[in-house]
């Protein structure tokens, strides 16, 4: 087996490409970052220094164009996403893309078509696979620990909603919050969704409403295996994260709570009482994401499969697309309407 | 404030009207039973002798001509319930009748138009609305404690499917048993829904299929003030009984969690555990059946409303029809659709 | 079997009479009570009116000399337990006493004897053991599902004091609160208490200390079988009646959490809460009351063992002293140094 | 503020050395590690490979004379502390040393006279005080949540008794298991304790009786502030690791659970179960690992006070020779009797 690190080059410095920086940096000594890239070059020269990183790149190109780098993590905008997934590809790096890979069905398939001939590895960033809890879900379901699943129900709900900016540019509730979720349901199921059911409305923020977008949301998910699944979306919880999935089977059912910062309960003379749940997604998942990148790596370094391939990409956004539609035309929609793109 | 007894008369000695007889025997000493019948002598025997019910009456007829009597318990069979309401009424009898009151809308219609006539009181069998826990949940909604409701669940399954020839007589689930969560639904949000739209299928036991039924289901329910809820429902949970209900609100959420024998956790070498929750709905709501009994004898004793009116026996009728109207074409069907009985 | 009902008679109108008299007019069938009597007879009379009693006595000699009763209800005050039990077992009377007996150990044996020379049925009301967590604590420990027991801890803290004037007569914290907590060790252990030592200090209010008492107690227990046990006294908790048990075995453990009147969570933006537990000993042990009687009812019925013996509470009370004294001399204490009254 | 890192060195390189090893190369980027040691070689080369650590030194004597290196922690054996500490601060090295300091007062005294005379930083190695669980209860004693703390208890147990042979070396378990407790207790309360009374016993293992020492314990402290705590000690829980706290005091109790490696629940036909919890320290205190030593390189590179001091380590030694006197002489015994040490 190899023993020295890979190479890895980052691009996109903002948020999720920091946490993954400091994964790979801190956590992961299986890697080595040879060099990251950020349109804000001070962005990027503020993560190298915190994770000694020895090259600031001018540019991804620089990055791709790098023979030492054997792989590259795309933390960059949605919109770069697709592109550099092509590019990378045909410089014969592996990839590791955030998601979602487009917002264009067409660009998504252009983009995996790539990934395809270039013979490299591609894994999307759905790193709530990777969540001890939700591991142990898809375990019970695996094992038959619950039999065969009837009913699942997934509770998802942000602590407030993100700027009105990031809404008008994101591609909506379906495509920057459900995703998460439709590929939770694909993953904890097995199987793949025939048909969806959207019911929604503007509960938060008539503002919300104004942009175009919904911020609460009820889908109905029927499995080509029989399950009927729901997913329950909120852009805000009074309370913080809410991430909860709960399962019946025939032999019985397996659900998780919430995490908590602690395991301690007050008594007082009003109530009984503990702290909120862990508040948002750098805190619930902080194990996840470094979990999901030592995935990726050791996919590389054992040439074996990414345990999130493209097609999870891909189909996570039919879904989004088909629950916007059974929205906006209030009637089921199977996935089978979403019209392929021209390959 | 009158002080006697409220004297009353129970029609069925069947298994809920033996429920009836011994809380009000045992528990309400503000009510006297006079006497009891039943199409079987003996059942009816058996309860009033348990019970010290003076009479055992030859008919409903008996009970219904008997002066003494002021309000009739009408525990009897579905198919009975919707004509004996016509009777009790015309006979200045106060009514507390099982639910449903009849799966025909029409015969709804004629029996809430005869009580309104006789103007009796009618209470329907809605126990649910008197359990400690959804009663705590109808409370942090009326006082705001959890602001604004967006997002509702249900869960309500059964720890074993009925017997399928009960499944073949009793209209099917949405009657037999989403009934009871239908008039949750509207209790515990305080509004009337809108549309209904239903998935559901055949997973437990194919021989319910035969039978016309399903045995899961999922249905959406949308309120007429925007709310969104849910209900899952299954005739069979390995675990046994499973009632619990969530609402989210504008400034938080409550859920309850099932009730159990007791509060023990065992830990051993292989897991933590506790005790299955409490079986069925006998051991679950035990309590709620002596205090919807004591509101209706409250209701009658001091001439107040009931809590639980005709209305509410015939709206989440409409509720039943309107779901498996909904999971027969495949599409959201709104309650207003479903045709209005000649009156 | 035995089909008519016991006739009892009640001794003592006051709080825990009432309970009694309701659990037996309301809720026990297979006995019936012929008479009550009080010092104060207006008590006796409201129970009996209550309860539908047919005879409010003049005395408990009365219900003693009446040769229908074939059994009574000693529910006075303290003081005069032991003497009634001599009387009434003189009387022939299956006997139901209140706990403590005495404070007095000569008292006590005195009654013991006077019980086994009339060969009757005495059964010592503590209640605790017929509560369902605790019921389901003994039974881990019958089974074998916890393994051998090595260490066990009560915590049984009350709400409140009671009045100075309680406190003054009660014959203080050992005997009248924590003699429930030495009874359920026993219980849970099914085994004798060897030493006893005890710490302990005035926390709550300076009166109780005035009045010669403790109000917070920490009492360490050795059994013969080797394990050990403490109990965690307080006079008061904030938010409430605070009852909770734990037992570690070879195998496992079992531990009880407290009861509380519904399920409910609420989550909101400052805390994730409950509401709190139910609040003392008549909301929190109503079955058990109820319980005690019937099994004391079918022991007389059915001519069986009495599942709570005279010696049940003559123990508890040697406990109770042997505690007082370790908190005095500041060491522990065998029981066995507790000096034997003269017979 | 200092800007580069701390440099350190780490004496020892088993279990405990290459925790703080990893967590310095992987956690912590304001230190960094320039040599290790230990009386086996490959073991700190093992470490310094996985670590990146530039030297393996040739002995705690060849890290001391490095006069780059500023601070060293000591993860050697027990016997070894007390001397590497003298040696340290004589050469004017900072000081991390794990717990116990040693099994002498004498020489721990020696050993803290030597850090008062160097003028450097010493803090000791009990990192419980920097798990989240009780963090938040010492954080709701200090802020006054629950009020005047009265009785505090403190649930210890191990998964499995460590081997013999470390048991007749250990000191016993009053100086190698409940000396966290004991720290653990003051940290709590914030007082002293001014008295110990100890019962216990061999139940797990005989060869553990013989080999001199306990496996059972449970001992009673009494605070100088008269608040009254218990600690329960088990070197076998058949469940795995036990780690619980609980406050009562006069406005309310705080209480923990034990930590979970996911928040799932299975509901099934036997039981309601969900997995053990996390197994033993390395996994249930991972996090306080590195904080501990977060703290200390903070402490140096700010030159402020280390969290826990030279006397912690030296109080929580006295309390447990306290406590296995009053086992062996079965009575309560003062601290202030433990014999000073000649200085």
């Amino acid at each position: 087996m190899r023993t020295n690190p890979l190479n890895v080059g980052i691009i996109g410095a903002g948020r999720i490409g920091k946490v993954h920086a400091e994964g790979l940096a801190f956590r992961l000594p299986e890697a080595r970052i040879l060099a990251i890239a950020d349109v804000n070059r001070e962005a990027a020269q503020a993560v190298a220094t915190r994770c000694g990183i020895p090259t600031v790149a001018e540019s991804s190109q620089q990055i791709l164009a790098n023979p030492e780098i054997e792989a590259v993590l795309i933390c960059s905008s949605t919109d770069t996403h697709a592109g550099l997934i092509v590019q990378a590809a045909r410089a014969g790096k592996h990839i590791f893309c955030e998601k979602p890979i487009s917002h264009s069905l067409g660009e998504i398939h252009r983009a995996l078509e790539a990934v395809e001939r270039a013979g490299i590895k591609l894994q999307i960033g759905f790193n709530r696979r990777f969540d001890a809890n939700f591991a142990r879900v898809r375990q019970a379901v695996v094992s038959g620990e619950i039999g065969t699943p009837r009913l699942m129900h997934i509770i998802s709900r942000d602590p407030a909603p993100p700027p009105l900016a990031y809404i008008r540019s994101s591609g909506g509730i379906f495509l920057d919050m459900t995703i998460h979720d439709f590929d939770m349901a694909r993953f904890l199921i097995g199987d793949e969704v025939e048909e969806i059911y959207t019911s929604g409305g503007v509960m938060v923020d008539p503002e919300i409403g104004a942009a175009g977008d919904l911020d609460t949301a009820l889908i109905v998910l029927r499995f080509k295996n029989g399950v009927i699944g729901t997913i329950d979306n909120s852009r805000q919880a009074a309370y913080g994260y809410d991430q909860r999935v709960e399962i019946l089977g025939s032999r019985g059912s397996i659900g998780t709570q919430n995490c908590y910062p602690n395991q301690a309960v007050v008594s007082t003379a009003t109530e009984v009482r503990r702290d909120l749940p862990l508040n948002f997604f750098m805190d619930r998942y902080t194990e996840s994401f470094v979990s999901e990148v030592r995935a990726f790596v050791t996919a590389v370094r054992e040439d074996g499969p990414t345990p999130v391939a493209g097609i999870d990409g891909l189909v996570a956004v039919v879904m989004a697309i088909a629950a916007r539609q059974s929205y906006e035309q209030h009637r089921p929609v199977r996935l089978d309407e979403i019209a392929a793109p021209v390959r």
